[in-house]
């Protein structure tokens, strides 16, 4: 049989709960170990029933310390490496593995460079690994389309297109959508940072460095999908990467509550050109709960330092 | 500047030739240093003209040897592990790594476990890697699906249907699928094992070890595709895995002139359940030559030894 592997799982909000749940069902392969949450009205509490299950006995602290050979951390806390940056540290000094699903650590090298660096010596001085997963970024709109170029010479273009149901999504995402504003309060969010998805740029910056392409422009733009009746029922976003004048790379992204054909498409043009379709879409909770839970495994049979999905075999599902 | 990787092609029939071109198409990125064949009509021939293209000044020779500082050995010459085992033992001697298209070498643990161990001894011991790649077996009906399993938690089975129109493809293609035969003629060559797509076996192997189903059966049936006036126009083949009672792994592959519908289709089943489609499928030849040239700088940055699809990071397309 083979050894169990120990995971703390650090970060219970609606995606650690979701991994938690999953974790439980992978037992005996993986054994939850420990649970991590700054929450109060969490901490303390038993990880099993705060996710739904049955008790697990394990508590929840209120931070990451005093766990013993712990093989992997599974890390849903927040979207941007510089809010995550401390503590994917303070988990690495401990030499555990880290899965997380920080949108930015996906592919960090292009857009935050010095932080990936400092990441990367520290897992290397502890020899552990860590690696940034997720549908998306870490899957339908990167490394799936550079999966499907294998087959594929003279590459010329990759585009994705990928339209999400927010109605079948947990509410955070319909709010993170911008459903039910008006589109000025749409693009003052926009314009502040504070509404869009994260992570389009490091799908287009992981394509390039994986196809080789040194791209001149990176773009990301986000718009409202607007009703008949004016209001905002979601975002649409698409991000470009320019090769000179020609446009290589287009991910184009729907997330609204008035979605009707949900899907996830790319064309890949080269010789042959192809398209890939998964109708219905691959669900981006549950999927993110599952990649995080299916890379265990592989982040624990890798070599130290930041990888990304460029550096490690593929995640696949395994039975307990 | 990256590097240029060396590269010796090893086998010059219809495929090595396809690659040929397509390496001479990455210069300079990789670079042609060296070329074999054991046919008398090719050996001396510039490689570049053999291949249709222009002369390269490189000159096939009638066996491996004397070739310096070679990153890698693109080998085609058959589909049975036990033909390959020497070629493969000889290049292995000299360091170089070795992407080749042998069918059998795709996941050879299961059926092969022997010959597995010794190329993957001889590799370590000169500090090489050597894997088996192609199209089919080697992706479409194996890797592929098991990259779709990464999102999918309580994986219960898994589905491919390949259908492909023999037509377009070359002609030992459309014999080796049985075209033109009589029903008697190729059940008799079917049950001399001289007749039936290799590796459908490996595939269904490959996918149960990475998702860690310890099968109780594989099972691989070849069955005449004939035509209303009784022709055979090609073969269809089906392999099943069995757990206990369970069909979890099902693949199906059509390869016959009277295919008017190629496909790759595949049905994940799990939570989500899900299918992925194709329309048109993948060109099998092609796609073979630039999967074995896109894997060349995959298998020169990997650690010693025989490694699957299982163990690399998944090779892509790239640019020159």
């Amino acid at each position: 049989m083979t050894t169990p592997l120990r995971v703390v799982q650090y970060g219970l909000g609606p995606i650690g709960l979701g991994v938690t749940r999953f974790l439980l069902d992978r037992a005996p392969r993986l054994q939850i170990v420990g649970a991590v949450d700054v929450d109060p009205q969490k901490v303390g509490r038993d990880v099993g029933e705060l996710a739904g299950t049955s008790r697990v006995d394990v508590v929840v602290r209120d931070r990451f310390a005093d766990f013993q050979d712990v093989d992997c951390v599974i890390h849903t806390t927040q979207s941007r490496l510089a809010d995550v940056e401390p503590q994917l540290m303070e988990i690495l000094t401990t030499g555990a593995n880290i899965v997380s699903t920080c949108e930015e650590l996906s592919y960090p090298w292009h857009h935050n460079p010095q932080p990936a660096r400092r990441i990367d010596a520290a897992a290397k001085a502890h020899n552990a690994t860590v690696t940034g997963v997720g549908i998306n970024p870490g899957f339908a709109m990167d490394l799936l389309p550079l999966v499907m170029t294998a087959p594929v010479h003279n590459l010329r273009g990759i585009e994705v297109e990928r339209r999400v149901d927010a109605r079948v999504r947990r509410l955070p995402l319909q709010r993170k959508v911008g459903a039910g504003l008006t589109t000025a309060e749409f693009e003052a969010r926009v314009a502040a940072g504070a509404l869009g998805h994260v992570g389009l740029p490091e799908s287009i910056a992981m394509i390039a460095a994986g196809i080789g392409w040194k791209l001149d422009r990176i773009t990301n733009r986000v718009d409202p999908v607007v009703t008949a009746a004016g209001d905002v029922a979601g975002l649409h976003q698409v991000g470009t990467g320019i090769l000179g004048e020609a446009e290589v790379i287009r991910l184009s992204l729907t997330m609204a509550i008035n979605v009707d054909d949900p899907v996830d498409r790319m064309r890949i043009e080269g010789d042959p050109t192809f398209h890939v379709e998964i109708p219905g879409g691959l669900h981006g909770d549950v999927a993110t709960h599952a990649i995080a839970v299916n890379t265990v495994p592989i982040i624990c049979g890798a070599a130290p330092g930041l990888k990304t999905a460029l550096d490690l075999p593929p995640a696949h599902s395994f039975v307990p």
